[in-house]
């Protein structure tokens, strides 16, 4: 057989559960026995001892049994049907519902726990990037625009401005999950016709039967006015709430890969695990490669369920059903795939301060010419005078550095040297060392942002930032 | 010059304003003096009579004046700094600030304005919407499901349905509107370093200027980690939304069009149209086919969207700029011209009530199988035998109705002549023509989504729900 | 195990055969035998025995086996020459490889595999597209733009029409497999620097090992100045091209889904099967549905494919590992089942030409309006008087259709009636009846079509249009 | 009036010529002009001096005019008809012709010769990428993969990998060119009736009028089986066709946008253009960053166009228009500026050999060490006391860099004065000077690269591969 790569290979077991074969059917029966409880509560008749026989073997789950009954009826559901009233010797379950009262339900009942676990490890990826800023608020190096040293910041508040933007996703997702609605047992075309048949026309047992699925199922909310199958933009809605969700995580694996290329940071490494013999200098960010590539996948699972969106004929059919077999579970193993690749990039990444000291060497310099400038004027050199002065000596530093002339800036040097320019270079180096404090408030910046996530994290089950990924491949 | 084809022949003038050269210049001055103001109050020094110089000045905008600036210093914000300036006979504005600073926070300010022109039509479509399927609330037909007559409903149902799936997107919309948050003004890195000089380190000066200049925006939330640039996730995230929001009026759409295939409905003609003279029954679905366009382009705009999302490189650069020149405003244009679109189907849409009394003698007698079986047996029949006769008299009429041997349904005759079947002709018919009956809860499913609807609108402003789409080509 | 649904429930055998994991690991085999013997045929020592001794156990593939041994030393292509080399009894394969030499190539001979069953099936399509239009050439009926009856067509020219569109994509991708090259073998960063060292500089010998390569993979074109991994455009260049293959048969399934809800056509049933006995008028479109859904994850692919175009960095990485795990073995399995559906879809569907004869005479008498001008003018009347005549009997007979004033179209008798108008109602039924004649060129483009599909069949493999879909759910 | 930002920003005067709506115009002339003399050969009446006076105000374009035309008549076709008519001072083009006869075939003509500008500047590009690869072909320096270093390679034969990418799509791109079909004059549903009718149903003239009109316009293929519409999969082709082209071109940027965060070369600055003047050493990759912002603009276009392709229902309608008024024009004005931009780069880019010289002294010692074992080997020293001591000090020498216990790396001399490894210092460092040589072919695959590129421009116009790209802004 040949299996979901993702769901094999870098999924969790919990979200596999969700979407495994057998997951499915159980899915399926508690829905069965929920709307059977709810008739019987209703005044329905259902034969006694038939509840408790369904929930007896609702764990008897025989896959080849099924797929064996669906290949003599050649209806999915019924054979499912059958299987279940097989093991437990009754026949009541499914009594008003169409396949889709059955399946629309159960799938949305899979997105809806799937929806939690993915909630689960956004706050722990949300505690942890809290944490690790932090840790490196103070860790100033050349804050970068177009991939060049524009202004010093620190590595805490880049870690910082990564966990803002998933931070926001993360709310942004918490509403999506806290109104998704479920679209209920509506029958054939949506009209509830069988229930309020079977309920004989008394509206408010219908009321009453659809709320107490809903309890069960864990939805606040249904759809009232739905056809045969929900709208599928909600697919859509929730998939992109993934992209969202991923963009943070994805933004800041780019940033480790670019600075691997610096050395000033890596991944790191599993304990235990060492580069290659032949070159210890790699630091291959393959994790962190791997989370720009689920955010890949998942961009493509949002055209899928764009496609959908819009596309409803009438009250429904199944033109959607190969493509939400495919892109929903599929959607959901990418992201939390992304999340224990993260949440294992997040637990062992190092930073190298040696090496981002020879950039602060080699950049600061450069950076701190607004400073200098200010500095000059402050002595009564004209603005002008000291302006061409600085200029003149940074154009000729690079020029030299880039030609292989110096190997070290000397740009503190040359313009303390210049009698055009008041500071000395010891003044000058001493504003340079000073650039490591051009972090405006980036420190602050960093607080207001744990601030933020502990505000976020406190409502939450305080288990779920805690939560440390398994082992990854 | 090239027009924006989306702008300039779909777009309505009011987004057409937000987003147009000279819009985004007024913009922009907005910003400029709202900073300025913000710093005169916090105690920086400010010319006399600068603020009102600018004020007086706001709208004087010559694009071909900047245009040669820029040909000259090659810097878009500078041109339109001395632009200003030149008018104003000032030089004290962007202070503190850098080019993002300004771009990006008017950016955001032609978004946020964006937003809310569609939620007015959101607004206005729900009631529309609303209000039709109250009209049509009794207009029964088969309900379709695979295309194909599955079981009745009704017209008005059908709507609700369409409405209740854009009433869930335009919550999830209004959330998104609600939580947008701006950079603000945090200098070339996102650190605020160039306030915080110039406001000499008083944090709270800069936290002030923040809070005013967001009371100016009309924002409610600002980012505090930020980078140079603020996350491109917002962007997928708004676009994403407009996706939701199209896929409600672009099922429906879709649906009048399949509809007007058997001429049960159209989406009409504007006063005074006429068809075709010579093709008189042609009633082309041209705006439907249109609103079912805007949603492809919407999909497209989001794959460019979503191919930003988690691509930051550091704190920021301007491999984005193309693609958000580009998708935001067109992007915003789609869904107006989709609603511009869209109203006026609402407007001038019409069913008829004939052709669907064809469509149901045709339907109804097969539709009414499981009632006349339930009769049947409530008469002492065998459900068997009663299935049987049932079975045979309709597949051997519709084998007749296809291949020509009959020309209308005679399924009520055959079955009343049949010995083995217990109910007479009319008394099948009878149950037949009751067939318009079996739709369920339908009409109280209109009911409960009118009343969403108005919960809705409520606490939105009154003259939204009352907006009338422009004259559309 | 969570199975890859596309592989399991849609995909044929053969297809699932080259993405399956013990069919990569035979081709990893053939590879590195194909390599061990062009090196001893170049004079490398290849120990005596040993490529037979590889060879004789090539079948014999434990996943379970190398699972192990990659568990061990987390190194998955080492865990499979160590498994080869374990069961040969030798170690001397993969000598001047490296990993990615290995990889990039078996999976670009997976592809090219893949495009092999693409290209047969694509041929039985197009024979079988063809016999039908032929089969069809003259049932005539209405041709629809915007859904509604515009000018008489044939079935037979609408299934040429989408017929072509498949021929043309056929011809594209038949160029794009002829000119797909291979990576081979390059080394760590492409300079072929390993190789280049084992036949101590010898750039003739390093070029004959890859021709002797590419002839065994079957291969006619190499890349040659390659980085570690091949171009991710080629893996769009060939998704793209599936998407262009799929866009015909997609096309054709929708509008036998529109056709079936005017019961003109449909997609018909297996032998044996029935249609619901509750409801035998229902032709439920499902797998012309599910062609339609294919496409739908083919455009998601896609999107992933141009996702990794153009972000290669440096020499390369893994950023397109997990995507490309997913989005090519499963572009192929959605194409392979889009193929299995629709030509079982080909080989069942079924017309109803009594139906199709009601809705010509529905609209054959206002399709016919334009050859009624041209003979009352004939006659010598006025062409504005007949006009006028024309359009007044039209509009008031469509209004009266809509109405329920009339139920069957008596436009000919109307404007028989009338005495400004030179035709009685015997003629004008002439002119309508003849309207199965103003099909144009229809049959000959059919013709024209046929033949083009035997020229491209010509050169092909002739067992490839005969193929036959496998059963499908 | 909101501009097309595309078109007026980035592309070229060429391009935006064929897309403007007075290029537009003339086209549709030109058709109706080829229409008429075909006619007129054929034998139709066509009024003398009629053809002359069409042609002798083709350039009168009057966009004005044939708005307020449109505006009375509300059809645009109409209007342009009659502007040109009124000009001409006759009333003879359009005859046989519908609405789509002429807008299909005069789009196609605008995407066909927009396909020869793209072929034009890709052939430019490509003779400049491999003039660039041949002047940087000994320019060494350290391969990377993951972003890290792995194996020396050469900047030429890096430029060489993404100019073969580009080679291979420009070569499909000349096919998709080359067989690109156009729908000709066939009719409101596609059978060609009216020009059947027009030629009393000789099909000779009809297919003689095709044939000089498909010479007219320049094309070698005409669809035969068409409906209204031509096939949209043929947009997508042509725009997935564009996402190929530029796929190779964003490469080289995302490496230059790397190589710049190294110093080791950047996009260079325009002639006269200087780096600010306080931040010399920023070399802002901004046009690069433009480049790969077209490419992600293109993924959104050909999404749009996937999202058509396989949508046709029946012979057409307009579903498709607004998207395609959009997606085609937006699509090459992205290409032509990505072009226009790339070329720019690729005139001005700098090479910094110093920094490189840096680069190569940091990493060639460890890329050394497979030469450093071999050698060691050689001397009689076990092949696992070599490797052990290889690792023990390339290990070292990492940990103390990284840690700035060391800032140079001394590998060389730590190897060297361990007694259990062979060679010296001296021996060490030749070797490792000798890595420069360690780029396998490199060289000969930048030869075979050109070479391959002047095959390829060989039966292209010679001027093609001169062109040169406009001032960008």
């Amino acid at each position: 057989m040949i299996p979901n790569i993702l769901a094999e290979r870098y999924a969790s077991s919990e979200m596999r559960d969700i979407w495994s074969p057998s997951g499915k059917v159980r899915y399926e029966r508690e829905l069965w026995i929920a709307v059977l409880k709810a008739q019987d509560e209703l005044g329905l008749s259902v034969s006694p001892g038939a509840i408790e026989a369904y929930e007896k073997v609702i764990d008897q789950i025989d896959l080849e049994s099924i797929r064996k009954r669906e290949a003599e009826s050649r209806h999915d559901v019924k054979a499912r049907i059958e299987e279940f009233c097989g093991l437990a010797g009754f026949e009541e379950i499914h009594r008003g519902m169409t396949s889709r009262d059955l399946t629309e339900n159960v799938e949305q009942l899979q997105v809806a726990r799937s929806l939690e676990v993915v909630q689960k490890k956004t706050a722990a990826t949300l505690a942890q990037i809290a944490a690790k800023a932090e840790e490196f608020v103070g860790q100033v190096f050349p804050g970068r625009t177009h991939n060049v040293p524009a202004q010093p910041t620190t590595f805490g508040k880049r870690l910082a401005m990564y966990g803002e933007e998933l931070l926001h996703a993360a709310q942004t997702f918490s509403r999506i999950a806290a109104s998704y609605p479920v679209r209920g047992i509506k029958g054939a075309v949506g009209t509830q016709l069988d229930l309020k048949t079977l309920f004989s026309d008394e509206k408010v047992k219908v009321d009453q039967l659809e709320a107490s699925v809903l309890k069960h199922l864990g939805f606040s909310k249904s759809l009232h006015a739905v056809g045969q199958v929900y709208p599928r933009s909600l697919d859509h809605e929730v998939i992109a709430g993934l992209v969202g969700i991923a963009s943070g995580p994805s933004n800041l694996a780019r940033s480790l890969r670019l600075m691997a290329g610096h050395e000033t940071a890596s991944e790191g490494f599993a304990p235990g695990q060492t580069g290659s013999s032949a070159m210890p200098h790699k630091m291959n960010s393959r994790s962190c490669e791997r989370v720009n590539g689920f955010l890949v996948l998942l961009r493509g699972y949002e055209t899928m369920a764009a496609g959908l969106a819009g596309d409803q004929w009438h009250e429904g059919d199944v033109s959607c059903s190969v493509v939400r077999r495919v892109a929903l579970p599929d959607a959901f193993f990418s992201i939390d795939g992304l999340f224990e690749t993260f949440l294992t990039v997040l637990g062992q990444m190092e930073v190298y301060p040696a090496v981002i000291a020879r950039e602060n060497a080699a950049y600061f310099p450069f950076l701190s010419s607004t400073t200098l400038l200010m500095e000059a004027v402050r002595t009564g050199t004209g603005r002008e005078t000291a302006h061409k002065a600085i200029k003149k000596h940074a154009i000729s530093t690079v020029k030299d550095l880039r030609s292989g002339e110096i190997t070290q800036n000397n740009f503190a040097e040359r313009l303390g040297a210049d009698s055009d320019f008041p500071l000395d270079t010891a003044d000058i180096e001493k504003v340079i060392t000073g650039a490591a404090d051009l972090i405006g408030l980036a420190k602050e910046q960093v607080g207001d942002f744990s601030t933020q996530v502990n505000e976020f994290l406190r409502p939450l089950n305080p288990e779920w930032k805690d939560y440390r990924p398994g082992q990854i491949l």
